[in-house]
């Protein structure tokens, strides 16, 4: 299944997409959240749908995006998580999956504006596949438990200055991680039955021209392993967001140049949706 | 004003102390957290202490303390902020402050049990002042405009796993920082006008031994500075914990052991009271 959010900031409804045509699911729940992931809210969702419980919603055709999912508790992020960007950012390739977090603020719709810091140079795009977490995971036994504990799957973006991210910082990445709307989400969160996440193809473009281009089964440590290895350091929780690491292409390989004022970046991963945000400066503060 | 939250897990009655009378502030509101914090709760608080329609809570003089502020959207964490502790550390001073983040849900009481993490041979403690945002804070102008973004002042212990932090991470921190009840704040939350934090003495035991005995006046960034400096990198949110750092005198130094099942940790900051957790071994998956 098909679920997304529509609305205003922090008025989105939330629905089920079948084909091109948004049912309301707020009979259901008011929101698509940990609570929803984790009491059977998928299958009600998918009992009431077929039952024809769930109205169509009218009037959004042309509603906003938001994030498929609420704000999460927690959005863990894996570095260096494809040996070729590992290559690119001038790192050889991890032996264990490093960790590290964005502030859950960062969390917006896929087409919202993003706005690039004030005097940064260094903006970034990193297209990555998002696992949302439906089921507590914590201490899990074997990575063969962790499907249980995965909702389903999203496009997001990493957005990174990585000025603030590698220079400013002593070396604690989360500095350049977590600007205002540094985490575009969606645009739907797909259920797990629906997609193969081990082998999805996973792009990016800045103004229409080609960046990234790999897919998930490049991942150094694929979802299952990710989950089960996450969950010996910290309690994953429904809702909350992975962020599994972005493949080659990104600008701090030096080949592109960083994001600048009206640059517009699109991300799209097999099965799961595109994104589109266009870039704008800050404004001044004179 | 001192607030708190006292009760069982998950269900925390908000409270205000008026010396050792707790004040039931559920009249008020549901909770202690940014909601409460960002519409003028405090001062609804104050007046409503004062006309007496407060009325005492009765029979929870033995309850359990929880954190005094409700699980925040960010724990945000600065490293190394005290020259003696970069040193007992291995590291310069740093000269910008270095940010890296807890996930939420490590927010426990101040005298809950804490879980060594499984095979845990390196378990520290860190007493800090904790600093609950009451404003969202977001490209502030100037250090001097933080207070205004400030709603008080907690005791809080960013509890860390070395290993996993420093070892095991790839040099990425938050990977030791983020196991179940990793974070015991409070008891109290100690609004910002009843402090002087520029000056205040904090300190740990283990097992009624000495182990930290500091000022905040020893840090290297000060509150204001803080608040305004993080500003530029991520928007701070009402009810958002910011972990200031701590001083020398903790197990990393190599002049204490770690911590191991059944030791007890004391720490206590001037004015805002004083926690104790006894750490217990994870019992065996066999």
């Amino acid at each position: 299944m098909k679920f997304a959010r529509l609305g205003p900031v922090g008025a989105e409804r939330p629905v089920v997409l079948d084909g091109d045509t948004a049912h309301d699911l707020s009979v259901l729940t008011s929101d698509i959240d940990g609570e929803f992931l984790s009491s059977g809210g998928v299958e009600r969702a998918a009992e009431a749908l077929a039952a024809g419980r769930l109205p169509v919603l009218d009037g959004y055709a042309d509603a906003r995006v938001g994030s498929p999912i609420a704000r999460p508790g927690a959005v863990i992020c894996v570095g260096m998580n494809y040996a070729a960007h590992a290559a690119e950012s001038g790192s050889p390739p991890p032996e264990t999956p490093i960790l590290f977090l964005k502030t859950p603020n960062t969390v917006v719709g896929p087409h919202d504006e993003v706005t690039i810091p004030p005097g940064s140079e260094r903006t970034d795009w990193e297209v990555e596949l998002g696992v949302v977490i439906g089921k507590r995971a914590s201490y899990l036994d074997s990575p063969e438990r962790s499907r249980e504990h995965v909702a389903g799957f999203v496009v997001a973006n990493d957005v990174s200055e990585r000025q603030h991210q590698l220079v400013d910082s002593g070396g604690q990445w989360s500095k350049g991680k977590c600007a205002p709307g540094f985490n575009p989400v969606g645009p739907w969160l797909v259920t797990a039955d629906e997609v193969d996440h081990t082998d999805l193809r996973l792009r990016s473009w800045v103004n229409g021209e080609p960046r990234q281009d790999s897919t998930t089964a490049d991942m150094i440590f694929g979802v299952d392993y990710l989950v089960w290895h996450i969950s010996q350091y910290m309690a994953l929780e429904p809702g909350d967001l992975l962020m599994t690491g972005t493949p080659e292409g990104v600008a701090l390989s030096g080949r592109f140049p960083y994001l600048s004022d009206g640059d517009v970046v699109e991300l799209e991963i097999e099965g799961l949706g595109r994104q589109r945000q266009t870039y704008r400066a800050a404004r001044s503060r004179a």
